[in-house]
């Protein structure tokens, strides 16, 4: 186990394969809600995309306050969890949940879009970490 | 997705299954954490082990509110997200955590007790339940 504001080397891997991040946020009433999603990591920061009309996105709008954590896909023993706060870009035109459809799905557009999704793109930069494994 | 104070019958099959529940904490400072843990399902409580000299366990008594969100091993894009309130009780004699051995490991006694650890059995009540997939 070990606490760092980057991300140790050690553990680096499981960011950049195609594992699931769940991603804990605080409620309006003060409690934790988690959920699963798809990530990337830019070698700083830790990305997600997200629709505007979900509550998770309400929450951070709140309070940009998230931990996630990843188990490596191919071993789940190990894990990461990073915590730390999230600002959010525009994805007006898809860029953003193109790139992990074709890292997830390998398929160039993503091919579960809703009516009425709004993308965006959150941004976590790391300020707490915890491995295992 | 669906909002029941129940677990729904369409995705209690997850709850059975050898996935992992990352569950989500709130902090002493207010803020999230997150890690994966082992899970038991008793038809009507998610069960899990805790040992308690761990954070996780300090701010769970702190505040009970919890969400667990667990993928279906079998297919990433199934989950269920359950939140709730957690007690605890005791795990003396390692009834819980040897069970969670044989489930997840088929192994009749935890093979990875550390020094001092003291087991407890964390038990939620679902209070709300979101699903996708």
């Amino acid at each position: 186990m070990t606490d760092a504001s980057a991300v140790p080397a050690s553990h680096v891997d499981i960011l950049t394969k195609n594992g699931f991040a769940h991603i804990a946020t605080v409620g309006p009433d003060g409690r934790p809600q988690s959920s699963p999603v798809w990530y990337d990591w830019d070698g700083s920061q830790l990305l997600f995309s997200q629709t505007t009309g979900r509550q998770k996105y309400k929450n951070l709008l709140r309070d940009g306050h998230v931990a996630l954590s990843v188990t490596d896909p191919e071993n789940p023993y190990r894990y990461i969890e990073i915590r730390g706060t999230v600002v959010f870009d525009d994805d007006p035109d898809g860029a953003f949940i193109n790139k992990m459809a074709k890292k997830y799905l390998n398929e160039d557009v993503y091919p579960w879009p809703q009516p009425g999704d709004v993308r965006v793109v959150g941004r976590v930069t790391p300020e707490h970490t915890t491995t295992q494994g």
